[in-house]
């Protein structure tokens, strides 16, 4: 069945039906906006994330997938805020001669994941496009205090991981389980400086906890978690869309977190901005590193 | 210039420069998510529309106003619900040779509408696409009292449209204003029960309000305005794009309404649902009307 035969509003009224709705929903998909109502003086966390065929994933993946990528790598930002992830909006670019079939399972993709992190999907827009096109809003929430930014790195803290790096693109892109859970947890056990999530490589991302905190780091090259996918080292700090958390935490903390928490690796410490980007190796020497990693143009 | 020279996050610094934030915005464009402050208990609203190239506009129509109509489009969506803009979220999928300066032209439209309109953009994304595409989700808010649906309509209301329909893709959709400004005086003064944006055409969207709302509507056909670029009467039934209001208020207020307000016009009344969808015109002979407008599929 081609999507032509189901038209606009028909897709839109077979996604009506398959996403239920919480309570705080006043009015989710089916009106020109939707209207939440919110409980108390929370951060509201805002992301957008767009992912494009050829750019993100291929025609050859799981339309499945694709679907669950595209809300995924919204959570991951929102985990990296350390926030609760709410609601989304979910804008499909399609082509024209797209299957119904293709267009179900990537709507079967993105309402599993949704469902499994309890978000709503409170709205979206669906256009024509040479490319299948899925750009995923999300509303999240946040306390105050658990808030974590780029910018609080301190010189001292120690500077942290989780799971493994490199190899992502092989195909963990599109499988990858967002960390919610854990950035929730290291935030409520932890005092989290500062957070981002592995998008585009360990070096390019730290690189922005760098920048945004005004502080530099020196790498333990040892200690860096190698994916069992990754080919190579260098794909570990530069190859991307790991998703992992990259966090750092005072230095009194640095020892229990280590002992206590068996799914993240302490890879370095953060150090006064003048040193930049440095790695050790065994033998000690620091060397200067290039922060470059997956660029869009 | 390529945008290859300037990179991701050269984009991304160009556009943070070009942006300045409101005071509620702890943590606009440059972290993970944005951070908004949240005052009061008013109703969220949450909208995206994604314009894709080919679809929405042509590569022939100047970037400036590309930008600007992707933001005008969510404004609809935000005046619609009579609520507040507030923050946007813009995703742009960019060719891979396109220049910086018309990036530029385009980053030029979207923070000038958002300054006319006191949207904070505080956050995006950006990758590659093979059509220019732009995906913007719009946060704003609105007093529970205000908030407007397209579930509202009663029996006997009046049903009216702003401004005048028909000819917009001809270039209007470019350059239409938002009418936010209209929907928060109508909320004010008036008992606005249902209201929608003129996006698919006056028949398609009326239908959403008659579908909504479980009732029927008898169209004046004498009284539709129809635009000065309009080639047919047809067009301004149902071409789209005309982002004008269309709303039904309570029996009541009709005539004070029409007398007050020039640039209203009272185009039919609601009935009962059995009716359908019904046009009169001279001769006061209804007949059935098919609400068909655009289709993207």
């Amino acid at each position: 069945m081609k999507l032509s035969a189901l038209g606009e509003f028909g897709l839109i009224e077979r996604i009506k039906r398959s996403i239920p709705a919480s309570p705080s929903v006043k009015k989710g998909i089916g009106d020109d906006c939707a209207v939440i109502k919110l409980r108390n003086d929370n951060y509201l966390l805002l992301t957008c994330d767009m992912i494009v065929e050829g750019v993100d994933f291929t025609s050859r993946d799981k339309p499945r997938l694709i679907g669950r990528k595209a809300l995924a790598v919204s959570l991951s930002d929102i985990a990296a805020c350390a926030g609760v992830p709410r609601y989304a909006l979910v804008s499909l670019g399609i082509k024209k001669d797209a299957s119904v079939a293709y267009v179900d399972q990537i709507l079967k993709g993105i309402t599993q994941i949704a469902k499994e992190f309890k978000v709503d999907i409170v709205g979206g827009d669906i256009s024509r496009a040479r490319d299948l096109t899925i750009d995923v809003s999300m509303v999240g929430e946040v306390e105050k205090k658990y808030l974590a930014l780029r910018n609080g790195a301190k010189v001292g803290d120690g500077v942290f991981v989780t799971g493994s790096l490199g190899g992502s693109r092989y195909g963990r892109h599109l499988t990858f389980l967002p960390r919610v859970e854990e950035a929730r947890f290291l935030a409520r056990n932890f005092k989290v400086h500062a957070m981002i999530d592995v998008s585009d490589g360990l070096l390019q991302d730290l690189g922005h906890i760098l920048k945004e905190s005004k502080v530099g780091v020196v790498l333990y090259e040892r200690s860096i978690p190698v994916h069992a996918q990754a080919r190579s080292f260098k794909e570990a700090l530069s190859m991307g869309e790991d998703f992992e958390l990259l966090f750092t935490v005072a230095r009194k903390e640095i020892a229990e977190l280590t002992k206590k928490v068996s799914w993240v690796t302490p890879i370095g410490h953060i150090v006064e901005k003048k040193f930049g980007l440095k790695m050790v190796d065994g033998s000690c020497r620091p060397r200067d590193i290039d922060p470059r990693g997956f660029r869009h143009f």
